[in-house]
């Protein structure tokens, strides 16, 4: 009863602050520049100059426009807006393939949405690997005057988590799609807002300057006594993280842009592509500073602990802790992990509960593969491969033969497949093909990790949904039982998001509305993941998407 | 009257060619590779694997077909072919921005077009710096059978000379582009049918291995008393070279293309864009093996000489000679180059001359110049750039507003300039503005070289003009007076090319017939100087070039 009062308040908000809603201009140079985030000197792709890019601000409702110049010399970008559902924008999603063409160098393109609700959210590239090249930034979005979050705090900073190659995107790439496979490796460094440490004495070639300002740790600092709000996002090409303030606890209050029932943690689990915001309380020693850690976990180690500086002040910013730098969890300790997925749970005064039953049920069991010798990732053995002409473009302007017209697979074998064991068929098909999802139905949807081609070894897989907010129902370790496992889920109060972590032989599932007009890509956030067709497509409702503006076309059969 | 009687033969000649010929097709796979053409390892793009990619051979009246697949992954490509002139397929030349939008990654474009003479021919990219990335061959046309050319020889072969850096294109391109300038210097080393010489012991970073078999010295094997016709090519970044073969002269008897009276030299300048062939006999001392050589003249060497094995059957390829690697004439000697160039003259049998007056007088000064700090090249003080709407588009289709309507202007102040003087004023401007030509007129261009910005300096630069081949009727040193220097037009028999050099504070006059119609760019062949702005364009007849192809389409205005 509680919840139905509170949703029309929900929509009358929502519908004032568009209203109201300021519009907030950008201007992007896109642009290769030579830089050091971890000492070690590479081209990077900035904007503005700048890896990570400028933060954006804004407040819920409001207009976000940016002009996007791309200035690479041959190579085309597209930029997503992560966490910003594009209601009545799907052309502005960033997702080159889906919903656009690639922008072509000395080419601007706007994208202009509405930020609908407050939270954390980031931007990044979203064409081959740019992303790991340097191309990623912030989106914080305020509540409107007068509206107050469940929770309370000084001051408010941010931190994106990242990890970093010395090789370029184009000789990541370029193993991946090799035969032999090259595998991209562990990274070289990982960077707290742009900022790592490589051991310089250890670089045979290049320029590696220990000195480089570019590369001095950032700095979180802090008055002694007072809250603070760290908003933490990561953007990582591989990595998942476990974050820590060494000697502090925090409690976890958001999750991409979703207030949550608040939970004390001394390390957080931090998956590529999910934000948190934490509390934190500088109630510790104050004649000290600390340190700020992020540590890989899920994959064993090979880069040393990136980390920041917490400085209490007026101790010296950059006065580094004699301590030890924290080491957070074991790596391969996944029922911990599991356990923080599973204590994740929507804030009790902001609850918005799922439907109650799902039209259908989309099992996706995720394989590593073999196809013509390649290693690929699959879903359902099928794996994912770009149209050149764009779903969003193909379907509203019913462009024919423009990709594989077969549904994809809505489930697996999952009465016989044994997920411990390297899959019994390695060969995957290559595939475009799409799921087409009734508009406004409700869908589940269920990940199931297994064994990779290796005997034992499973992996994380953080999985992102474009367009929408899922509602986190369940997770298990082992298979997922179609029949069984649907009556554990929680649709009282669970959490909402938009990525989500798969942990090694286990299962995750969510639910959803397909009530957003478009074609949205969903598929896990490691970068090389994807690229090797970790990923699906679903398109709901295109039929009711506007005229498409014709900057996202020109590729494919979206020419003249 | 000899002349009178030639003419319809070789239009009947042309005609029945191209109704005979046959067409040839090839499949392209443009990818990145790691390559090691001088032992040291770097990204390079490849076509089919391969750096030189593979060579077209036809006959004169064939047609070519080129289906280009771009498997990189998110980079554009455009390919020209270099001296073939695109009769009725101006929409084939390959050159981004003028003659059509680039090749999108996944995307596959046809290259189709009439190989109209006999001669030696090269492709490169077009697009950015993608030719100093390895994207370049050679193209070879032979005569129809019963025609014979005015030389004998045993066997062909070929050598396609580069120079090679090992910094990527993008961060050449990023120097370029960047206050404070960052010139690509002299390159790393330089390459005979892609293979060069670096000396792995000078490398601090990176993979370097000199027996990896990709450095090998290229091997040119020969029986004693044999006469070889050697096909000779340059699509240098920035070199220009005198090539040689230790011991050896060589008759000089094709030059882009056209026969030339036969002159025999000990050592051959050749320029970024030129083909030559030359003819030699092997009859020196058949015991031993000779080294071929290639030296950078016109800039201060500091490249170590790059060799290939003139390899005298039976010894064993692989012997390098015990003597000396030739080191050819002085670097500086502008005055023996320019010898070359006036030696050169249309071969009396096969000599077209020019129309005996001209319609018009462009005179293209050289300047180096400064654009707010930026360090440019430019053209009558106008720095060349690139639309984003290809010329021959926004012509055809009459698409306004998307370049400089502005004519390029035709003069500069050739009474006062003083070209042995840095620019007085060394504000440039930028513009994509163009010449627009009459239809079938005759049009003379005198390019005059000036001192660069800094003192006692000026350069060589190769011009290379698409679409055409043109009449060199003059050459000299100092400042080109249009008054009296015309007067001294060699219109009896001059050489046909489509490159010609302009040496240090000299001038080089050509004509041509504005007779093709397009849109065609006129530009030096160093590839950093084209970047830096040092090109124009032309148009002629455009109003009768036939309906675009829709595959050139899909960049800036030319969006659906």
């Amino acid at each position: 009863m509680a919840l139905v009062a509170i949703l029309p308040f929900f929509l009358l908000m929502s519908f004032s602050s568009s209203i109201e809603g300021k519009t907030h201009f950008h201007n992007w140079d896109i642009a290769y520049k030579l830089k050091s985030p971890d000492c070690f000197q590479k081209l990077a792709i900035t904007i503005n100059g700048g890896t990570p890019g400028p933060t954006i601000d804004a407040q819920q409702g409001d207009t976000v426009v940016v002009k996007v110049h791309n200035k690479l010399f041959t190579e085309n970008i597209a930029i997503h807006w992560h966490g910003i559902r594009q209601i009545g924008t799907p052309w502005s999603d960033g997702t080159e393939g889906v919903t656009q063409c690639p922008i072509l160098p000395g080419e601007t393109f706007v994208y202009s949405f509405v930020v609908d609700h407050a939270g954390t959210f980031i931007y990044h590239a979203h064409y081959g690997m740019q992303r790991s090249a340097g191309l990623y930034g912030l989106i914080r979005v305020v509540l409107p005057p007068g509206e107050v979050e469940p929770f309370k705090y000084d001051s408010d900073q941010s931190l994106i988590l990242n990890d970093w190659w010395h090789k370029s995107a184009y000789e990541l790439s370029l193993g991946l799609s090799s035969l032999p496979f090259g595998w991209v490796g562990e990274p070289d460094s990982l960077l707290i807002n742009g900022r790592g440490r490589f051991n310089c004495s250890s670089v045979q070639g290049g320029t590696c300057n220990a000195t480089n300002p570019e590369c001095a740790p950032y700095v979180i600092s802090v008055v002694p006594g007072r809250t603070y709000r760290l908003r933490i996002a990561s953007v990582t090409s591989l990595s998942a993280f476990t974050f820590q303030i060494e000697g502090h606890n925090m409690t976890v209050v958001e999750a991409d842009g979703h207030y949550v029932r608040p939970i004390v943690v001394s390390s957080l689990y931090i998956y590529s592509g999910e934000t948190y915001s934490v509390i934190v309380k500088a109630d510790q020693d104050p004649s000290r500073n600390y340190w700020t850690a992020v540590n890989v976990v899920s994959r064993k180690p090979q880069t040393p602990t990136g980390f920041a500086i917490f400085n209490y002040y007026p101790n010296h910013p950059m006065k580094t802790p004699s301590t030890i730098l924290p080491l957070g969890p074991l790596w391969n300790d996944s029922a911990s992990r599991l356990k923080q997925d599973m204590a994740l749970k929507a804030h009790p005064d902001y609850n918005n509960p799922p439907p109650g039953k799902s039209d259908r049920l989309i099992l996706l069991l995720n394989t590593q593969n073999r196809i013509n010798g390649y290693t690929r990732w699959s879903v359902n053995n099928v794996s994912f491969t770009l149209p050149h002409t764009p779903y969003l473009i193909a379907l509203k302007e019913r462009l024919h033969n423009v990709f594989d017209q077969k549904p994809a697979p809505d489930t697996y074998d999952y009465k016989t497949y044994n997920i411990h064991q390297p899959p019994p068929n390695p060969n995957a098909t290559y595939s475009d093909s799409i799921y087409r999802l009734k508009f406004n139905s409700t869908v589940d949807v269920v990940l199931q990790n297994a064994n990779t081609l290796n005997a034992n070894n499973s992996e994380t897989h953080p999985w992102h949904l474009h367009g929408h907010d899922f509602w986190v129902v369940g997770h298990g370790v082992g298979k997922f039982d179609p029949e069984k496992d649907p009556k554990g889920f929680n649709l009282v109060d669970p959490i909402e998001k938009n990525t989500v972590a798969v942990q090694p032989y286990s299962w995750t599932a969510f639910r959803f509305r397909a009530d957003n007009p478009g074609v949205w890509a969903f598929h896990c956030h490691i970068e090389s993941h994807f690229f090797m067709g970790m990923g699906v497509v679903f398109e709901e409702g295109v039929h009711r998407v506007g005229k498409l503006p014709s900057r996202i076309k020109g590729c494919g059969a979206s020419r003249v």
